[in-house]
C-alpha cells in the first residue's frame, strides 16, 4: 500500500541558455532569446513527490514538514534569488535548462531520502512549460 | 486503447491528527500544531480519475455525470462540513491524516468502480501539500 | 500617483456558525450544514492590499517583506490551525461568519498600517466563496 | 535518464454529443444536455507530454518552441473557433467527447514526434472533466 | 460597514459574434474568427459580487446559498449548455460580445436583489479575456 | 453604461533592486536578496483593463485583439526575456520594483488608449505578490 505525498515550493532565478564552447552565432541559432547575455528569470514553481509504505505508527508516509524542510535546504535556499549560471556551482558548466535543472534537483533530493522511497520532481518554468524527472 | 477520465470535487472539513493510545506530549511532539484539540481543517480538493477502454457506443470510458454523482454519495455527502474524527465512522480509530483520508476514499470508490477499470485518487489538504494513491 | 501592494496569505481553520443565544432549532434553520456541533473547516486565502504613495528612495509603497510579517503577526500566527470559535478570543461572542472574520482581520491590520495608506482585505472561504472589505 | 517536457496549449470550440444513428431520444437519454442540438462550447485546455532523453548538446528533450508549433499546426489552428462536429473532419462520424477527442489529438501528434519519444496528452473539457491518453 | 460577497459560477455555450443587419464580408473584417457560421464556444466563468452591510443577526451581508442559487436559476439554468445566439431570447437581436452577455446577466441579477446593496458582475470568456460591469 | 475589459499578458524578466547611487551596504540593508548583484528574475503576470462605453455597432469597448496587440508591443516585446536593469531604457535610472514598473507600463499604454478609457495594470511579480495602478 504505497502512497505518493506532493509538496509544492518555488524559487525565482535569473538565467540564460547557452554554451560556453559555441560560438555565439550557434548560441543565437539554438537558443534564441534564451540566451540574452544580460539574462532573464523566472518563477519557478517546483513539485516534489515521495511514494512509500504509510508507517502505520502516525499515518504519514514522510512528514511533510521535514520534506518542505529538506526542500528548503536543498533547492529554495541555495537558489532563490540568484542567478544559476553565476551563483549555482552545479551549473557552472551546465547549461541551465529546465531538463537539467530538474535532474540536479532531483539528484540533490534523492540523496536524502530513504532508499525505500520513490522520487518524482515536477519543475515549472512558466505556468505553461513544465518538466518532470523521475530517476530512470 | 484505455484514456482516463478524470473529476474533481472538494469537501470542507475539521480534523486533528493524534492517536487516543499517545500521550498529550507524544501526540504534540508528533503531530504538532495539527494536533489542537479544538480541530482545525482544510478545503479538501479531489481529483479521481477512472482508466478504461472508451466505449464504442457512446465514447465515453464512462459518463462523467455517473462518476460525478458517485463521488457526491461516497465522498462528499458523508465528509463535506463535517468532522473527520468524531463525524465519520471510518477515522473513529484511523487518524486522519492525509495519507489515511486518501486510501479510505481509494476504497469507498473502489468497490463501485466496474473491475476492469483502474482507480486513481489525488487529495489536497492544501493547495501546496497533496497526497495519491493507486491501489499498489 | 498611488499604487496598490498585495500580498496573498492563507491559514487552516475550524470553525461553526452558529448563535449561543438562538435555539439549536433556529441555528440549524439559518446555519444549516455550516452549524455542524462538531465544527468544519476551511483553508482560508486572504488578500491583503495596501494603496499609497511611492516613496521616491526605495521605489516602494511600503516593503512587502513587512507586510508580510504584519499578516504573519496579526493574521497566521493567531488564526492558524485553530478553532476560530474556541481559539480566537475576537470570535468569543461574534459568529465567524466570512464577513465577520474579513472585518475582524481588517480592524487588526489597519491599527498597524500608516494612516496615510488605505487599507482593503479579501478573504476566500473558499475557491468560490469570498469577502471583501474596505473600511467603509 | 529519460526526462518529460510538458507545453499548455488551448482551443475554444463548439460541439455536440450525439450519434447520427441513433434516434433523438436515445440521443437525448444517453447524451442529455450535451445533446443540444444547437450545440454548446468549451475553453479546451491542453497539456502535451513528451519523454525522451535529455540532448547533451543542447540540454532539451526537444525544443518546447517546436513543441508548441507543432501543437498549433496540429491542433490549435484547425480546431480553435470551430465547431468539432461541422468543421473538424476527425469528427464527421465520431462523436466528440472528451475521450474521443484526445485520442484523435494524440494520433495527430504521434505521427509528428519522434518515435523514440514518448507521448501523452492530457484534456480539460472543463476545469473540473478532463481526460489523458498515453496510447496504450 | 459595507462588505462584499462574491460567488463564482460557470456556464458552457456556444456563441458566434455577428450582425444580421451586417453583409459576410464586413462581419468578417469586425468579429474575424469569432464569426464562424459554424458557432465556437467557451467554458464561461462569473463572478457575482454583492455589497452591503452585515446583518447584525446573521453576519451575512445575504446567504451565499441564496445568492448561489439566484444565479443558477437567473444565469446558469438559462445559458448553460447552450447556443447564445439561438437559444437564449436576450441575443435574439443583440450581438453576443462579453461586454454585451455581462450586462444583460447583470441586468437579470438586479431585478432580483435588494435595492439598498451595490452588484458587480464579472464574466470571463477564457482564462485571459473577461469583463466587469457595476451597473454605470 | 461602462464596461471594464481586461486582457491577460505575461513576460519572464531579469532585475535587480538597488541604487546606484547607495552604497553596498545601504542597498544590501534595503533591498536584502533581491539585490543580488547577477540578478534574479521572475514570470511577471499582466492584466490590463479598459473601461469605456460598449460601441453600440460592435458590441466592443475596444477589440480585445487589439488590446492584446498593444500590450504585446509596447510591454511583452520590449520586457520579455531581458535585463530590466540592463536592458529597457526606463529602468536605467529607476530602481524596478514592482511599483515603479507598473507605473511605467501604465504610462505607456496610456499613451496609447483613447482619452475616453480608463486603464488599470495589475502587475503579478510572483502568484503572491502583486502591484496595481490607476493612474492617480
Amino acid at each position: 500500500m504505497r502512497v505518493t505525498i506532493s509538496r509544492k515550493a518555488h524559487f525565482n532565478a535569473a538565467h540564460r541558455l547557452y554554451r560556453k564552447d559555441w560560438s555565439d552565432e550557434k548560441n543565437d541559432a539554438v537558443f534564441g532569446k534564451c540566451n540574452n547575455p544580460n539574462f532573464h528569470g523566472h518563477n519557478y514553481e517546483l513539485i516534489v513527490s515521495v511514494t512509500g509504505a504509510i508507517n502505520p505508527e502516525t499515518g504519514y508516509v514522510m512528514d511533510i514538514k521535514d520534506l518542505a524542510q529538506l526542500i528548503y535546504e536543498e533547492v529554495e535556499q541555495p537558489f532563490d534569488h540568484k542567478n544559476l549560471n553565476l551563483d549555482v556551482p552545479e551549473f557552472e558548466n551546465l547549461n541551465p535548462t529546465a531538463e537539467n535543472i530538474v535532474v540536479v534537483i532531483w539528484d540533490k533530493l534523492r540523496a536524502k531520502i530513504a532508499s525505500d522511497k520513490d522520487l518524482e520532481v515536477m519543475l515549472y518554468e512558466t505556468p505553461r512549460n513544465f518538466v518532470t524527472y523521475r530517476g530512470n
